[in-house]
C-alpha cells in the first residue's frame, strides 16, 4: 500500500454486505485514486467477491474474520464477545494506526460501543455524537446528536455544539457558522430544563461560537443554522421522520404519475428536471454519519444502503481524515473548559 | 340562534386575525349550515368586517372583549391578567354551557393553560394532549402529544395512549386502532426509561389496547399504526419538521419547474396531478389540533393558517361535539384504574 490515506471497512455490516461494500470500495477508489482499503471480514463470503474486481488488487488488503456482529445484538453483548468481528477489527486498526479511518453499515449502537471502547473519547468530550447532514433550502445542514446518547444533559448539548462549530468549519468549509439548539420554540423560557440551561452556557460562552438560540423543526430544512443540536432520542427521531416525509412525498409523486396519461407525458417531459429534485433529495448523497469526539475517524453507513450510498460514506471519511479533523476539534475542545479564554488560541481578536 | 352546535370562536387570535377567522367563519358555516357561533374579539376590528358579511347575521352573536392575548404572552400571565380576553372568554364559552366547543388561532400555550383552568382535565387524565392528523402511506394517522406536556412521564405516555385510541376509534372510524410508541428503535430494549416503561404498562394492560409496540420516525409517513405517541417535546419537533419537509421538497419541485422549458411544459400538462399531490401533502387539510383529556371542546388553528385553513379547523370542533368524543373517553378512562378490568364494559369479552 502506498503512503497515501488508507479507509478500514468493515465488510460484513449493512443488509446487503458484503456484495455491496466491495462494489462501494470499486467506486469509491475510482473517485479517490490515492486512497486504499484494509477489508475485514469473512473469506468465504468476501474472497469469491474479491477475485471478480481485479482493479482492487493493489489497493485493498483483505484480512479474514471470524465474528460478524448481528443487527439484533445488544452493544454490551459485542463489547464482551465481539472482538474477533469484523466491525471491531475494523475499528481496531484505526486505534493502532493501520487506518486512518473506518467505515461500517453494520449495527450503529454496537459500532459506537466498539468505537468509544477501542478509540476512548476525546479529552473533554463526555460523550461522543452522530452528525449527518441534511438537505434544506440554503447549504446544507448539520445536525447532532442523531442517536449515539439518548439522554443528555446540558453539558452534552454544549459539547455537540463545540463538536458541530468546528465540523462546519473545518469540513464544510463554513466561516463563523451558526448554531441553534432545536426546541419547542424561540423563546428564551421554552423547553425542558436542558436546552435552557445549554443555550444559557452558549450564550455566556467565551469561546467564539456564533450561537443562533433556538430554532424549531422546521428550521433544519428552512436552513436557518448551520448546526442543529439535540439530544440523540429528538435527533433520531428527526432524522427518521425526514427520511419518512421524503419518501412519503415521492410516493405521492409516484401516484400523481400514474394519475392521468396525461400527467404521464407531462412527466415524461419533465423527467430530467424530476430527477434532479430526486437527486437533491437522494438519501444516498447524504449518507455517512459521522461519529464525532473519538481519538479517531469511524463513519456509520446507512443499513440498507446500495454501493453508491456506501461509496459516499468512503467520501465522508476520507474528508475527515484530509482535513484533520480530530486534531482540529481537540484544539478547540482543550480551550472548552479554559479559565482564561483571552489567552486562548481559538479566542475572537 | 337554533338548537344544533355553537361553536365559541376567539376573533381575535392568529397572524391574520380577525379577518382570516370571519372569513373562515363564512366558509365553515356553508358546510355545515346548522351550526352558530359565538365571536368573542375587539369590536372596532370586528364589526365592521360582520358588517360586510350579511349571511353571518342570524348565525353568528358577537360579543366585545377588550382584551387579546398576544402570541409572547407568557401563560402564567395570561392566568393572571387574562381573563377579558377574547381567547378567555371563548372557552369560559364552553365552560357554562354556552358553546360546544371552541376554536383559536391564538398563543398555543396560553390556550391550553386556559383551557386547562377553565375547563379542567378530565378525572383519570393527569394532563391533557395536543393531537392532530398526519398524512401518510395509508390512512391518515393521529399524534400526540404535540406540545402541551415538555416532560412527559410513562404514565402521561399511557394516558395519551389511552385517548388516542379513543379519538381513532370514535373520531376516525377505525375499528382496534393499532398503537405506537414513537422511539429510536423497534426492540424492547431501545430509548430512554419513560418509553420503556410506558411500554412494558401498555404490553401489560387488560385494556383492550391494540398495542404495537414502539415505532420509529419514519413509521409515521409510512402510516404503520392509527395512532402515534410521545412526548410533547418530540411531538412538537416531529411535527414542525414534517411541516418543513413539505415545504423543502415542494420548494425543490419549484425550482425543478423552472428548470427548463421542457420542464415547464412537462409541468403544465401533469398540473392536475401535481395539484392532487399539494392537496394530500396540504398541511391546512390537516389544520385543527385537538386538545384532547379536558372537559370541553377545545380546537387549535395554526397561527399562520388562511380561512380555508381556520374552516377546517372549524370543522374538526363540529365532529369532535357531534361523536360525543369528550363523553367517550370519560367512559374509557374510568376502567383504565379498574382493579377487575374483566367486569368492565370495555374489557375484551
Amino acid at each position: 500500500m502506498g503512503a497515501g490515506t488508507v479507509i478500514a471497512l468493515d465488510a460484513m455490516g449493512g443488509d446487503d454486505a458484503p456484495d455491496m461494500v466491495v462494489e462501494g470500495m470499486r467506486l469509491a477508489r475510482r473517485r479517490h485514486p490515492e486512497v486504499s482499503f484494509l477489508l475485514m471480514g469473512d473469506e468465504a463470503r468476501v474472497q469469491p467477491l474479491l477475485d471478480r474486481a481485479p482493479e482492487l488488487r493493489d489497493v485493498c488488503t483483505f484480512r479474514h474474520t471470524p465474528d460478524v456482529v448481528t443487527n439484533d445484538a445488544k452493544p454490551s453483548q459485542v463489547l464482551r464477545h465481539g472482538r474477533k468481528s469484523s466491525m471491531w477489527l475494523a475499528v481496531e486498526a484505526v486505534a493502532n494506526g493501520e487506518a486512518d479511518g473506518v467505515v461500517s453499515a453494520g449495527n450503529t449502537g454496537a459500532l459506537m460501543a466498539v468505537s468509544k471502547f477501542v478509540l476512548r473519547t476525546v479529552p473533554g468530550i463526555d460523550r461522543p455524537a452522530i452528525a449527518s447532514f441534511f438537505p434544506s433550502q440554503g447549504p446544507d445542514v448539520v445536525m447532532l446528536d442523531l442517536g449515539a446518547n439518548v439522554d443528555c444533559d446540558a453539558n452534552n448539548l454544549v459539547e455537540f455544539a463545540v463538536m458541530g462549530e468546528v465540523f462546519a468549519r473545518i469540513v464544510l468549509g463554513r466561516e463563523n457558522p451558526s448554531i441553534g439548539i432545536l426546541n419547542v420554540g424561540s423563546e428564551d423560557m421554552k423547553g425542558h430544563a436542558e436546552v435552557r440551561l445549554a443555550a444559557s452556557i452558549l450564550r455566556e460562552t467565551k469561546l467564539p461560537l456564533r450561537f443562533h438560540g433556538f430554532v424549531e423543526g422546521n428550521d433544519i430544512g428552512a436552513g436557518t443554522v448551520d448546526v442543529v443540536v439535540t439530544d440523540g432520542f429528538t435527533g433520531n427521531v428527526v432524522l427518521k421522520t425526514i427520511e419518512g416525509s421524503a419518501k412519503l412525498f415521492t410516493g405521492f409523486l409516484k401516484d400523481a404519475v400514474r394519475a392521468s396519461f396525461l400527467a404521464k407525458i407531462g412527466f415524461l417531459l419533465a423527467r430530467p428536471a424530476l430527477q434532479a429534485v430526486r437527486n437533491r433529495a437522494d438519501p444516498r448523497r447524504y449518507n455517512g454519519a459521522m461519529f464525532l469526539g473519538l481519538n479517531g475517524i469511524t463513519v456509520k453507513s446507512h443499513g440498507g444502503t446500495d454501493a453508491l450510498g456506501f461509496a459516499n460514506a468512503i467520501g465522508v471519511a476520507i474528508d475527515l481524515v484530509r482535513q484533520g479533523f480530530n486534531d482540529k476539534i481537540k484544539d478547540e475542545l482543550a480551550h472548552l473548559g479554559d479559565p482564561q479564554p483571552e489567552s486562548s488560541v481559538v479566542s475572537p481578536a
